[in-house]
């Protein structure tokens, strides 16, 4: 087996071979400011996607599940500012003419061109904004414009997301990047966001797709900010083959990969947490001892997601109970008696009760920006890791005015 | 059938005949204040009682399931300011203990004595402060002791929760009273809270069972404040047959009894959340049209449950698209195209699309301290009313430093 190691490079989702990029404003956000990205592959490539589960699917999710379908895709044309959903008819026009229009500019079918937005739900989408920026937006690729395209994508994110790695892979350097933003409805199936992969492998698309259902279970389908599933969230993967090297079947080289794409989507992941709504901390939730994945995923949503656990996580406060309450009423079976609670390395619930601990070492612990909570259920040998982060007044004071 | 019609009348839990209370300062609560009270029935009554789903429940939880199981009760002691939960084997005796001194000074066997706690989790439960005031809890019990029992109940409640009706059962007047603590921690099944409810009709047992479970369904499990269970959750409904009154079988009697302990039931579980941590409006969230009454309630708990929604509340936003949001995750199968959505008269979705509302309508409408939103799937005819509160910077400061 390949060695799983890889080294981080700079460049973002431009990082691979044969991406180019671009972000720039268009006047979607009232406020001003960068509001949409393109991407593009050079060459055709192999194209794997995943949407929100949301019954409520946004119009670009509709017209993008479609164009990706046949598993190739040239470009994906990203706006922030405006969600296009809830619109009825006029949304869905509006989001193939994004597509229609991206192609033309390219030259490519308008079938190969992804769409995604992100921003409020229900205003009308002006389009036509979009449209005419499209021929600018065109000329400004570049393969250098991983970061401009990063920008572009954000609403009430406070840094832009992106990162990328490089491996080797059949004697030859392969690279993923990606960008991603966040920052509020972000729990999981899907994480509510939009991430851009890119890598220059060449794959088929079949195994393009187990290995971007795999990396989103272990990575955006892990992390939770306020339980609120969106109408858009949406990751899309592109393979263009541009560094020649080639994985065809499952073994070393696809397993390469798939640690590489994994760790790509939960570095994302973790930036999108820790750039929560609000957030003034990463909580990562380690559920071990469970019976099955499943299990341990179950107990660690329902404490990744309690408002309770959060608030206490924002006050700094060693409230154990609240994260056993939270185990308890997540649906799972299990015995307190044989469950343990650690913050960071501190044991604080063992045998069925609260242990005596240093007041100021857990002090110490609940201070810094990351903080790890370790529950070992005590009944198998499975586990599963969720990231979440604190509930602050900075979330209560975002979204009580987000669309006004 | 009997007219369902009742009179409100004063009184609280002690309001029905043959029931006194007291409530008390012990020093459980490290602030000082009441945190001690008693409901005591002067003859044997039936009783039925729910608890929380969670599976870590309090000791006083697991105690009072024992002692109701045979139906009857004579009296329930309830503290505040310690939740005697997860203190393990510690706690279990504690909780018996309770039941045991609280018995031998009422000379009641001890299995006739319900108890429940709240507050604190995990803290070392000081039961003997408990014990050395049930003298004078005892030798304070008088027949309009409600109002002092309820106060002594609340935790970081801001006003004591009491309600109580007349009505008139087979030519006898008929009393319901009851009491109930929030604030934080309340999701339904059960709403973590505390109730006692008292009546003095006499009815069976199993009838008493059967209608307090059609009440809380319709009441305490429809409401939530942060989408935490908690550990105590506890209701307990005593029926001491002093009115002379009786109901023995299904029918009108059975009927109006049904009727007006859901109103009771309804009331407090209102109170709850226009006191919930931080609450400053009380929003409820009506589902019609659907094809079941389990989706309707499904649907309106993911609304409910919201913390986008509650921000937006809180925000005083009409933001539709969050609520709609909302149903598209929460499971049911629906079509946004027939959904309709209200801001209390005001349509402010419908047709898959967002409508042209007046803004200063809408602004008027989410000003009040109380706001109705109607969801009508248009799918059938089922429905079914949530009860949730705004999400604000206070419900933040209260639950970030609780513990401390």
């Amino acid at each position: 087996m390949e060695k799983k190691s890889w080294v981080t490079v700079a460049g973002g989702v431009t990082a691979a071979q044969g991406f180019r990029a671009h972000g720039m404003a268009c006047g979607v956000k009232k406020k001003g400011g960068p509001d949409l990205a393109l991407v593009v592959s050079d060459q055709p490539a192999h194209a794997a996607a995943v949407f929100t589960t949301n019954k409520v699917a946004a119009a670009p999710v509709v017209v993008s599940r479609e164009h990706v379908a046949d598993g190739r895709a040239r470009a994906v044309i990203l706006n922030s500012g405006n969600a296009n959903a809830c619109l009825g008819q006029e949304g869905l026009k509006a989001a193939r003419l994004m597509a229609e229009q991206t192609g033309k500019a390219l030259t490519v079918s308008a079938t190969d061109v992804l769409v995604a937005s992100t921003g409020v739900i229900g205003a009308a989408f002006p389009v036509e904004k979009i449209i005419n920026a499209i021929p600018t937006l065109v000329e400004g690729l570049v393969s250098e414009g991983g970061k401009a395209a990063a920008r572009a994508i954000m609403t009430t994110d406070t840094v832009a997301k992106e990162i990328a790695l490089e491996m080797t892979i059949a004697g030859r350097p392969v690279r993923i990047g990606g960008m991603a933003k966040g920052s509020g409805m972000i729990q999981p199936n899907m994480a509510t966001m939009l991430a851009v992969v890119t890598t220059d492998l060449a794959i088929p698309a079949g195994l393009l797709r187990q290995a971007v259902a795999a990396a989103t279970r272990a990575s955006f389908n892990r992390i939770t900010v306020d339980g609120d599933t969106s109408t858009n969230d949406s990751l899309f993967v592109l393979a263009n083959g541009a560094s020649a090297a080639e994985v065809t079947e499952p073994g070393a080289a696809y397993d390469l990969f798939q640690a590489a794409l994994t760790h790509v989507c939960e570095e994302l992941a973790k930036m999108i947490v820790r750039d929560g709504e609000g957030a003034t901390k990463l909580v990562t939730i380690k559920v071990t001892g469970a019976i099955d994945e499943d299990q341990a995923e179950q107990a660690g949503r329902a404490v990744a997601n309690s408002n309770l656990v959060k608030t206490a996580f924002f006050g700094e406060d060693a409230n154990w109970g609240r994260i056993l309450a939270a185990v308890g009423y997540s649906g799972i079976d299990f015995a307190p008696e044989q469950t343990r609670i650690f913050l960071g390395d501190l044991p604080v619930f063992a045998g069925g009760t609260g242990l005596a601990f240093d007041e100021g070492q857990a002090a110490k612990i609940l201070a810094e920006p990351e903080i790890i909570v370790s529950i070992d259920l005590g009944q198998g040998a499975a586990e599963a890791t969720l990231w979440t982060c604190d509930l602050s007044y900075d979330y209560v004071k975002i979204n009580g005015s987000y669309r006004t």
